[in-house]
């Protein structure tokens, strides 16, 4: 396998998507830092509020030379902004840094990262997409205005799909389908492990809406609920004709959450990111409607009810994790 | 992510399964080298008769140092071990050279890969898992004696997850389920791209025999052969209880190839390395008697003839790759 440009950026990539959705409303980003060809840090952005992915790859790699730098204790973005301006001391400039999405120039509560990277002059930049994002963009002509060597494009597609989540959901309603199945496509009764359960929560405690139809809720009397990861419960889109429902079922008893019964998915527009949790059927209605697909697979055979549907869909694996023993598949319509 | 003896060593790990099954009776191996800390060679066994895995990264490592010695020129085992063992000049003493499997202590056609190291002598040989074969191993102990350090059981699971097929066919005949399938399981009948259909083209030039069910050579009338990659063409098994079929398929009139019409599974023993290129109800009844399977999925969603049957089963996933846009799944049953 050659080891290139190509080979770090895919490090920061695959690295990025571990992270995906659950960075919501930040895009998923990577970096890799290398000097002098040592590779010394994988790194990404994990959440909204923490440090954004350059900032951790460049503490990381800091550390590997002097790992008892109080550069250890420093967590916010802020405080290792300023330590490492600070302190840098010349040591990126023969780094080259590997960013899968153009560094910000956006300076809000902390400086722009492309600020911080001008000042600390790695030897390149390397960067997969730029920044759709109008208000954040403009970091490759900051670096380049300091005559920091920038080179763009590198595995763009495999950007373009990383970020594509986060594009769906700068400019309008973000809504993913969820599904969870067998390796043959049974979908009946408990399929998950408890750990994808757990990423199941983390995505419920992340979006400000859950989709789901009305037989599932009189079949199953989910709570729908984050109690596993002690997050927020979101409000609830029952999707249903006849709109009668017992309200002894749980869902309806979980604190601060509105619930909407309806068939209008006009009502889905009030809301910003959006996960529906269904079975086949309930993508065959809603298919024109979703941005991707988030499928959960158990690497078993059952037999059940499945996929005899009318369904006929193309995707495009747009990336494939592991979730302890089982999968998880990101699936874009391929048309 | 940390960058340490394990991720190098997956490094080396997800290389070798790129040739899984190909380098069959070899096992697949891979091997990563680092010197000073900078990522030279990942590479792998690519085939029998071609350089082990430690040879190809060898080569590698030395030529990202002189891109433009006559090394480049030499691809057979013998030469590149005489030209390294004569120029090596002390290159590899800085290295940390890591193994999914024991470097082999035979000596055959070429000197052994672990009296090649022990002359190289570098600073350390990381090894995932020992070798189980007899013949070979005793590479740790040739090793050892030239005092070099040697680690081993590095991403242990995983390594034995990477010779699971290897150790198959060490001792016994090995069989293993191919089947092709969308993602919700549906099986009818063209779903593979072209890729993919080279790959198992590529499988059948590797197995000494490919078995089938009797209702799918009706049906299909295959040819069953290796025309996308001129290769030779395995012995056919006919799984059928009543025996009758017209000639005129085309598979019966491909060339040096003996077809077996039978339903006594006894007589798969005088073959070694056995494919069953099957649907759910050859699964079904020949569960028991296979090693792994080779799932091949296209990411379609298709109405059609699917998993509806009675089988039961767990897998653990050993590891899956990427066809082009399609995927392939090793899996082994989970008992």
């Amino acid at each position: 396998m050659k080891i290139d440009d190509n080979f770090y950026m895919k490090l920061a990539i695959d690295e990025a998507w571990k992270y995906q959705l659950i960075t919501y409303p930040n895009p998923a980003v990577g970096c890799v830092i290398v000097k002098n060809g040592k590779l010394l840090a994988i790194e990404a952005h994990k959440e909204a509020g923490l440090p954004h992915a350059e900032i951790n790859a460049l503490k990381t790699a800091f550390l590997t030379q002097e790992p008892n730098s109080i550069l250890k204790t420093k967590n916010n973005s802020s405080d290792i902004h300023n330590f490492l301006i600070q302190n840098h001391n010349g040591f990126f400039e023969d780094c080259e840094i590997f960013v899968t999405l153009e560094p910000c120039n956006h300076i809000g509560k902390t400086p722009s990262c492309a600020f911080l990277l001008s000042i600390l002059n790695p030897k390149r930049v390397i960067i997969s997409v730029e920044d759709p994002n109008k208000k954040a963009s403009g970091g490759i002509e900051t670096l380049k205005n300091k005559n920091i060597e920038v080179v763009k494009g590198v595995l763009k597609k495999d950007g373009e799909d990383l970020i594509f989540p986060f594009k769906t959901w700068q400019n309008k309603t973000c809504i993913f389908f969820k599904m969870a199945q067998t390796l043959n496509g049974m979908i009946d009764g408990q399929i998950s492990s408890h750990r994808t359960k757990l990423y199941v929560h983390t995505l419920r405690d992340k979006i400000d809406l859950l989709m789901i139809g009305g037989n599932t809720v009189r079949t199953d009397k989910p709570n729908l609920d984050t109690r596993y990861v002690y997050g927020k419960n979101p409000d609830i889109f029952i999707y249903s004709r006849n709109k009668i429902f017992s309200q002894n079922i749980p869902l309806f008893t979980v604190p601060n959450r509105k619930v909407i019964v309806s068939d209008d998915l006009f009502k889905l527009l009030d809301y910003k990111f959006i996960m529906i949790e269904g079975v086949y059927n309930l993508l065959e209605i809603l298919k024109d409607k979703i941005d991707f697909i988030v499928l959960l697979v158990n690497p078993k055979i059952r037999n059940g009810l499945n996929a005899l549907n009318e369904i006929d869909l193309d995707f495009k694996i747009l990336h494939e994790n592991y979730l302890g023993d089982e999968k998880i598949i990101f699936l874009k319509r391929n048309f």
